[in-house]
């Protein structure tokens, strides 16, 4: 299959449709795209497994990293692409999540042979899967030096809006002790689930904050996302694990973050207790204080005429995040049509973000 | 295998032991009792399964009944039966749970010819087992009219102590509800987790009652035994499940005991909630204020010099409970031995429990 990225972007989302790609099979694509960006002479091309990196050098003050993934998942009777009724929009799995997106960068990669900013276009693989096996994070790891820059764009969908940063997440085990006795002669033991009392009642009355950083809002979350205990029907249970999910503005580090959970679960009063972490995902900032950023924020903003805000959900962004590299989420399609049987996007959004990047990058 | 209940009771009990009768393998045993109790021509003997029921019928005003179970759990190397190297203590799997009790009653139902009351002897199986394959529940189904009386003794190990009737025991699944959302989006659910605060702070701060019921003291408890919530480590969870048990006195009947216990719920101010009872059992008075069993604990205290209390765990006295008869336990051997490896019973505990029952019926 070849890919022609100088056709327009609306057929080039549809050839990209056109070649399957759900996750774990994502050679023939990132084969089309390598084979596609290699003709031009103002691109240095690089691979890792099935990720395709192409960038600029030209000297630039800044380098702008322009990201999305290839993979998409399972086709539902969806590829290959089709046009809706009234021609408006392209029908087909991947076309919001997210080959309209990488349809966008891997025109303007070919085109933008003088942008103002380098560039480095990334396309990788294994996104929709575990996140141990994506491979934005594989490249991260194998070539960190392939993801360096100064702002980071992925170009998820977000129908055209930029969606700054990301909160962080970690969660935590609070296990709560007590002292195991047949529930005939209760008084013997103590109860772990009851021990459980006060932190319930201090998450159940927690108000979480919302920080600006950047200049967009981001509201926290702190809550008992699972709770378990007791060991028969006839036993005084001596163990009652809350796991607790806080998700972090990402004005707070990871370390900041785990204090004050910490810190929170200790103002509980609990009796016997203690805390293991088991999950830890920075947030991003979106870096749009940055001249770099305010300018990206204006060609949006003058396309569309949608203001960016905070992007509240875990993405791919925190990867940029955790290499100390502000970023944003930007791109066609709604979202809530992702991974939708009926999956569809308007070429409009393609084209609006198109324009959007180009007028940014030249 | 043949039984010689007119041997003395410490050789009956060996002869108990030696036939192996662990739960579900009783007929062996079943047989030889049943033999045993045919050869006495002031007995009524009635057959059900491996249940064996055998009863005078002397015109007297009162009727007691006489209950052990059969069976063993399983066998660990100490079948046969051995004497202690000191020669005080019987040896052997059964040998306090509870074939020094059955070898008692087996005894007494052949030699008192003319017992004081009218007596029913029950010899029952399946007691080591699932409840629903009691043999005492079954025969109480399938002959109601085998098991009626004024006062029941069954003969499980108390070291000689009368531990009278038994609390009650019930359980219930109350389910705190609430509205799923994303955790990123959490202020667009309601966490059914945090809504279980209050009803854990009641329970924690709930002071259980002692009731006194014909003259015993029983302490009731008020458990969470169990709690359950979450979908997943990024959900605001819809359902919270708090299992409840209360232990309550035999003050008070099922329906009375519910009603508690809804109340408690009720009190404790939660939002959204619903409680399903997943378990009833009600509890036994001991019936020691009657003038029949008021001499019994005479000829206890004069036989042992011990005074009765209460039981507070559940026992199978309750089934004599739900059929409206008083009951307690008392029999040879110390509780805390039996299902031991080492299981053992001390003769003179045999022989007082037999004498003070001797006493007392004549």
């Amino acid at each position: 299959m070849q890919l022609d990225p100088f056709a327009p972007v609306a057929e080039l989302t549809r050839q990209l449709i056109d070649i399957p790609s759900v996750s774990g099979d994502e050679m023939a694509i990132a084969d089309a795209v390598e084979a596609a960006l290699s003709a031009s002479p103002h691109l240095e091309v690089l691979r890792d497994g099935n990720a395709v990196v192409a960038r600029t050098s030209l000297g630039r003050a800044r380098r702008v990293i322009i990201a999305g993934h290839l993979d998409t998942v399972p086709i539902k009777d969806n590829v290959p692409s089709t046009l809706s009724d009234d021609g408006t929009e392209i029908v087909g799995r991947g076309s919001v999540d997210m080959k309209a997106g990488v349809a966008v960068a891997l025109s303007l990669a070919v085109e933008l042979t003088d942008p103002v900013h380098d560039v480095t276009w990334v396309f990788y693989d294994l996104e929709e899967v575990e996140a141990t096996r994506n491979g934005l994070g594989r490249v991260s790891r194998n070539h960190p030096e392939w993801l360096e820059g100064h702002f980071a764009i992925l170009g998820e969908p977000t129908s055209g809006v930029i969606e700054g940063g990301c909160n962080g997440t970690l969660r935590a085990d609070v296990r709560i002790g007590g002292v195991a006795a047949h529930s005939a002669r209760s008084w013997k033991g103590v109860n772990a689930i009851h021990g459980a009392a006060p932190l319930l009642a201090t998450l159940a009355t927690y108000t979480a904050e919302t920080l600006t950083v950047d200049g967009l809002d981001y509201r926290e979350g702190l809550n008992a996302v699972g709770i378990r205990g007791g060991i028969a029907g006839n036993v005084v249970p001596d163990e009652c694990v809350v796991t607790v999910n806080y998700r972090f503005a990402p004005a707070w580090s990871i370390e900041e973050a785990q204090d004050r959970l910490k810190h929170i679960v200790a103002g509980a009063g609990l009796a016997d207790w203690d805390l293991t972490f088991t999950d830890l995902s920075p947030g991003a900032r979106p870096g749009l204080d940055d001249a770099l950023a305010a300018d990206f924020v204006r060609a949006v903003t003058t396309a569309s005429g949608s203001e960016p805000r905070a992007k509240l959900g875990w993405t791919d962004v925190a990867r940029f995040g955790e290499l100390g590299i502000p970023a944003v989420n930007f791109g066609p399609g709604d979202p809530e049509r992702a991974h939708a049987d009926d999956e569809r996007c308007p070429i409009s959004d393609i084209e609006t973000c198109r324009a959007a990047l180009a007028a940014w990058l030249t």
